[in-house]
C-alpha cells in the first residue's frame, strides 16, 4: 500500500509499505476512506531530526473495515468506522473513567508497528474498543464532519468540558486553528453565551463567527489581553488551543481570578509561570490530550442531524500522493486543515 | 498597644504601636483574644530583607468587637468574632462567587495602614463583610478550633473542595504542617475513604492519623512517590500543602492520569514543570489562597458541636511579648503551630 512517512523536518514521502495484516486477534484492518493532517503533525514537519527509517504519519482517519481478528465482536467487514486519534481497549480503569487517551493498553498510530492514518490502510489494535461504527455510506456528504470527530472536534469538546463551560458562560478561545474553531462549536453547544475568539487569520475567524464566536480579537500579547478585558471584563473560562507560551500568557492575562484555563494545544514549552501570583488568583489549569473515544458517540448525533458541521474546517482536499503538498500548504498557512483522500 | 513587627529575617520585635481607631465608617476595632503564627509568616522570618520601618505581622485572630464605625450594621461592641485571614467587603462580584480572597476592595492585615493580627487590637476594614460572629464566650474551650477557622482549617477545606474530594475517594495530602493536617480533616469530612498523609514528623503524622489519615508515608522524593503508588496505585486527588517544588514533584508523581492537584502551600517557585508530559496525562492543577470567609459559617457548626477539632494543631501557647520565641520555635520545628494570647 501507499502511505506517508516522515524522514525528518520538511522531508515527508509517500511510499510503498507492506499491506497491514491482522497480527493480534483483537485487530481490525481498516481501508482508509478519508484522513487528514493535524496541527501537531506540523511540529515534526518543522523540527524532526533526520532519520533513516522514517515514521508513518497521521492519526485521524475514517474508513471501511476490511478484515477483523478472531476476537473482534462488534465490527464486520464493510462497516464504516471513525478511528479516534489513539487506540484503546475501552475496558481498563482509565477507559472506564472516560480517559481513553491514557488507556493501559492503548497507543498511538505510526508507532510500535502500527500504521499511520495517512495511508491506504491501517491495522487498528483493540478494534472493538477503538473504532466507532457510523450509520452512513462511505460517500456521504457528512464524511468531513465525521472525520473531524477523530480529533479536532472531540478535542475542542474536551477543552470546553474540562473548562466547565455551561449555560450563559463567557468563554475565550485562544487560537483560530481547527481545534480552536471546533472549541468554539463545543462552547456554543454547551450553552456559552459569549464566545471571544482570539485569532489573526480573517478567513479562519470568519469561520469562527459562523461556528458561534460572538467577538473576534486579532491583537496579540498585552494588546490582545487589554482588548479581551475591555470587551468582557475578563472571562471565567479559557480554552487555549495553540500550545505556545504566548497563547498561555494571553490566557493567564484574560482569565478572571478563580477562573479556569483548559489547554488543548500540545505545549511547546516545559514550564508554566504559575507561581505565587497565579496561586493568589486561584487559577486552575486543566485540559490536555482529549480522550476522543469518550466523546464520539455523544457528538455523532449532532453531526448526523446537522446541528454541528465541524467538517467545514477542511478547506482543501489532497490525494494521498500529494500529502507532502498538504503539509506544505498547512505549514505555510495557505490551508487551515487538509483532507487526504487515498 | 503592643504588637509584633518584622524588621527583617530573624528580627521580629514586639513593640508599642498606636491604638487602632475607626478610620472608615465600615471599620470595626477588634480587641484580640487569640492569634497565631502561620507557616507563611516563616517565609519573611527566614528571608525578609532588613527594613527600617518594619511590617506588622499576623493575619489569623479572633477577638471581641470594641468599637464599630457608623455604617457597621451586623456587629456590636462585645461580640466575639473570627477574622478570616484577609478582609473583604463580601458584596463585590468576586465575593458573590465565594472568592473573597480576590475581593475588589479587600486586602491583607499588616499592610496599607491596617494592623497585623499579632497584637492587642486590630482595625478591621469592611467589618460587616469580613468578621463572623460566634455564639460562645471569650473563654470557651473551643477557642483554638474557632481560631483555626481564620486560616488553616478553611484553607485545608479549600484544598479538599478544589480537588473535588467526595465520597469514597482516595486522597493524598502532601505536608504535615497545620494546613496539611487540616486538609486531612477536610478530606475526611467530605467523605474520602482513604487519606494518605505524606510527612516526616511523627508527632504531626500521629495527629494526622487522629484527624483521619489512613496511611502515613514518611519517605520523600522518588522513594516517597514509589511508596504512595505501592499503597494506592496512584490517587485521583492530591492536596499539596507545602509550597516547595519537591512537594509539587511528589504530587505530580503520585497523581493518576486525569487527576487533580490542589495547591495550598504558597509557591516558593515561579515555574511549574507541566509541559507535554503532564498535558498528555490530563493533570489538573488547581487550588490557591483559600477564601476563608466563604467557608467559616459552614465549618463553624462542626466546630461548635465537636465534630471537628482543628484547634489540636496548636501545640504551644505564648504570650504576645513572647511572639519572637513562638516564631523561633516554629522555625526550628519544635512547635507545629503557636497560639498567641495578648
Amino acid at each position: 500500500m501507499r502511505a506517508a512517512v516522515m524522514y525528518g523536518a520538511g522531508d515527508l514521502r509517500v511510499e510503498d509499505r507492506p499491506d497491514p495484516k491482522i497480527v493480534d486477534p483483537a485487530d481490525a484492518v481498516v481501508r482508509t476512506v478519508a484522513a487528514c493532517v493535524c496541527g501537531s503533525d506540523l511540529w515534526p514537519y518543522r523540527s524532526m531530526p533526520a532519520t533513516g527509517t522514517g515514521r508513518p504519519m497521521g492519526h485521524e482517519f475514517l474508513g471501511v473495515v476490511e478484515e477483523t481478528g478472531a476476537e473482534v465482536r462488534g465490527l464486520k467487514t464493510g462497516d464504516l468506522v471513525i478511528a479516534p486519534f489513539t487506540y484503546s481497549d475501552n475496558t481498563c480503569d482509565y477507559c472506564a473513567k472516560g480517559l481513553q487517551i491514557s488507556c493501559r493498553n492503548g497507543g498511538r498510530y505510526g508507532l510500535d508497528g502500527v500504521d499511520g492514518g495517512q495511508g491506504e490502510a491501517v491495522r487498528v489494535p483493540y478494534a472493538d474498543g477503538t473504532l466507532v461504527k457510523v450509520p452512513v455510506a462511505a460517500d456521504s456528504a457528512l464524511l468531513p464532519s465525521l472525520l473531524a470527530l477523530s480529533d479536532v472536534m472531540t478535542t475542542g469538546h474536551h477543552g470546553a468540558v474540562s473548562a466547565g463551560v455551561g449555560r450563559g458562560d463567557a468563554v475565550l478561545v485562544v487560537g483560530d486553528g481547527a481545534v480552536g474553531l471546533c472549541a468554539v462549536i463545543a462552547a456554543g453547544r454547551l450553552g456559552a453565551e459569549r464566545i471571544v475568539l482570539a485569532g489573526r487569520h480573517e478567513a479562519r475567524t470568519d469561520l469562527g463567527r459562523r461556528f458561534g464566536a460572538t467577538d473576534v480579537v486579532a491583537a496579540r500579547g498585552e494588546e490582545g489581553v487589554a482588548r479581551i478585558r475591555e470587551l468582557t471584563g475578563g472571562v471565567d473560562k479559557v480554552i487555549e488551543a495553540v500550545g505556545t507560551r504566548q497563547a498561555l500568557d494571553t490566557a493567564l492575562g484574560a482569565v478572571l481570578d478563580g477562573g479556569t484555563i483548559s489547554r488543548l494545544g500540545v505545549p511547546q514549552y516545559e514550564e508554566v509561570p504559575i507561581g505565587p501570583a497565579a496561586f493568589m488568583r486561584n487559577i486552575t489549569l486543566t485540559g490536555g490530550a482529549g480522550p476522543a473515544r469518550a466523546y464520539i458517540e455523544q457528538l455523532l448525533t449532532d453531526v448526523l442531524d446537522g446541528t454541528i458541521t465541524p467538517g467545514l474546517v477542511f478547506d482543501r482536499t489532497f490525494t494521498l500522493d500529494r500529502t507532502p503538498d498538504a503539509y506544505r500548504a498547512m505549514a505555510d498557512r495557505q490551508v487551515l486543515k487538509a483532507l487526504i483522500r487515498p
